[in-house]
């Protein structure tokens, strides 16, 4: 008898969606987001994710920032495709006993980041869960991207950069409630340096980073000493803390990239850029684990 | 202080719903689906819901049927639309402990129902409870309806017939697990008789009359006497019990219903038809309470 405990997120997806029919999507389960492909020149995108209470955030949190942070992983996700959110539909499964003030703020947070992206709330639930038991926040929502800027996962080649965006580790001080999806900078690379594969960092460079190659059919090398780490994170911390939000992505060696810090730093002079690898062939370069794991 | 347990749902989302952007949809929040005009004949529908262990099922029932069941339950929110189910994602939040055989066969019951309706998963999440916390399990799906077939709860008019599928109450005792959406009748309802207004019985008679009436601007009368009870049952549980999943519905007067019972006992010789009552004015009439309450 095998519990969830003892096996790794990506092995059981592997497992469980051999036993229902996936049908069409473009892309699918295991990717950021699942695309589909209704012709035209716009591709759909539908994502859903969840945050437990005592997981990824703790009762005393800010609700407001709690609300933020549910719909902010999600802005993150389109992002991480190239895309753009739309319409949002929020489940709360709470407790009895919560104050109407906290799912006012928490509502109020999830405004805020509506606000910002330009997405509504269309719909949604609210149940009871057992008294005791934790809360959990179910987010859905649609998005859209353009056919020429859709970037999956898969798409890296051997020989490409790696690239991340901002810096790394330390998400718990504070981070991962606040963190600002990063749509524009990922509009501005798939209109003007398209990558060949793109995800966001939630669980850590070294859980992440290991999808985007296996996803690519590549290994990977990182330069450690080019991290881009949080002031007061050490190396491991920028690996494996998770939660930071950032894109990661690898761009075709094809690519004049001889333009792009120049520009970057135009555009987003706030906002780190930094090449950390490069993709090698399959079964070369460095492992890494470690990073979140959802049943570790 | 209010706390959740002291406000009922439709209050709670009334409240809700005016603290965030609620855009463009052409019914939303209050509806059993989101509508989406994006143009075009066809329109989108948005539907999430959620189980919750030890409220909607319990850790003992067989989750095979568990699946069926979340899946279910979507597709009859598409039904109460005139619509039909497309694609589904799954956000599973499970302690650690749980067996990944409880997990397969609830995956090979989600499939189960996407293969009967011919839906699909498109994706989904698996996160963690702390131990000892109610697994949750949210669905979110995308589902469509041709803009001639839309039936929302709010076209009742003053006059105008009640009508149910099925036998009321009792589910708890299995059916509550097993029942068939009603997606063929609903299907089969526009396309013949259209409905003004329709719904599906989640939470019984007593509690989902007054929200199509209340969306429709009127009051209601019911014929207790004529209520299509599950052998065993009493008006009482009919009205209370909740999770039907069978249509309730108006129809107009201008519709000539003359030749519905004899069409449908020849479509569905399995399924019963019932009036069981009309719509009245606002404020006259009767009113009910009871049926089930999410945090009552």
């Amino acid at each position: 008898m095998t519990r969830l405990s003892e096996i790794r997120e990506d092995e059981l997806i592997a497992k469980l969606v051999d036993l229902v029919p996936t049908g069409d999507a473009a892309a699918g389960p295991g990717d950021d987001c699942a695309v589909l492909d209704e012709g035209g020149d716009v591709l759909k995108l539908l994502k859903t994710d969840a945050l437990v209470e005592g997981v990824h955030y703790l009762k005393q949190a800010d609700p407001r920032k709690v609300g933020w942070k549910a719909v902010a992983r999600v802005v993150s996700d389109f992002a991480a495709m190239g895309g753009v959110p739309e319409r949002f539909l929020v489940t709360l499964a709470l407790p009895g006993s919560m104050e109407l003030e906290w799912i006012e703020e928490f509502y109020r947070g999830m405004g805020d980041c509506f606000e910002k992206f330009g997405a509504v709330l269309v719909g949604g639930e609210t149940c009871r869960v057992p008294e005791g038991s934790a809360a959990v926040i179910s987010i859905a929502a649609t998005g859209r991207v353009e056919r020429k800027y859709l970037v999956t996962r898969s798409g890296a080649r051997v020989g490409e950069s790696i690239w991340v965006t901002g810096e790394l580790g330390g998400s718990l001080s504070g981070k991962h409630l606040t963190f600002l999806p990063r749509i524009d900078a990922a509009r501005w690379l798939v209109e003007r340096f398209k990558p060949t594969a793109m995800m966001d960092l939630s669980d850590g460079v070294a859980s992440d980073l290991p999808r985007l190659a296996k996803a690519s059919g590549c290994g990977f090398e990182i330069e450690r000493k080019r991290l881009p780490l949080t002031p007061g994170c050490s190396v491991e911390e920028a690996l494996n803390d998770g939660e930071d939000f950032e894109l990661l992505f690898s761009l075709s060696n094809d690519t004049d990239v001889s333009a792009l810090p120049d520009a970057w730093k135009r555009d987003f002079p706030e906002l780190k850029l930094t090449r950390i690898g490069r993709l090698v062939k399959a079964g070369e370069g460095e492992s890494l684990s470690g990073g979140w794991d959802h049943f570790g």
